[in-house]
């Protein structure tokens, strides 16, 4: 399987996840999630990437990108230099900045964790956009 | 928005359907489906396809070939060029052979209509991969 990094940025604008956790400390994680019938297509993306674990769940398997170092050095450069086209890259924007502040060590501070954990709830379901709320509020005018 | 074909692979791997239905004549259509915050991408991939609609339905638009020209001219020869690498290329390729044999008239004969129907329930959903087999025997032993 030949992936190339065009391809791939298509791929995780589908298929890709950017998550913060907060939980006894900050977790970042980068995470492709598919039915196990493609776990071929996850190691490939592995080799591309030269990064990750592969785990497998029931029917489901992912791709997932946890190692700070491996965040830092293979995952924020690649997404900044190849652009996701869907509103995920905001997604990815706000995970870079979560990396970023913990690697001033910014989390060790009530402030600096406050951050995060704002930039946290706006991303993914909880962004909103102005095109959320315009329809909701055209709804309560019906 | 700059659209590529490498990624347009990508994107459809993630989110593109490729649907037949069968309901007092042979459907088919190639679909992708996303939030609305994300229309404008739709609108990106319409250009450059040339071809489709942009349908928007609550918080969800997606953007649809159903023209059979569009299908045999565009959408088939750009998929049979650039192979998808997600399980997703037999649908395409069960997509496709339905779309030949509609071509052919042979959707007016009974054996005809049945071969599609055939090819039809084992799409998408209905695809039985050895994968699949396998654990569902195995559970069946625990």
């Amino acid at each position: 399987m030949k992936i190339n990094k065009d391809w791939l940025v298509g791929f995780v604008d589908g298929e890709g996840t950017f998550f913060i956790g907060i939980q006894g400390g900050v977790l970042a994680e980068f995470v492709i999630t598919q039915h196990k019938r493609d776990i071929q297509l996850l190691y490939a993306i592995r080799k591309f990437l030269n990064c990750g674990v592969i785990r497998v769940q029931q029917n489901i398997c992912y791709f997932r990108v946890r190692k700070r170092e491996h965040l830092l050095n293979i995952i924020l450069p690649f997404f900044s230099y190849n652009e996701l086209m869907t509103v995920k890259k905001f997604d990815f924007y706000d995970f870079k900045r979560v990396l970023e502040l913990v690697e001033k060590g910014k989390h060790r501070s009530k402030e600096g964790l406050a951050e995060i954990v704002a930039i946290k709830n706006g991303m993914n379901r909880g962004r909103i956009l102005d095109e959320d709320i315009v329809p909701s509020l055209l709804k309560d005018k019906e």
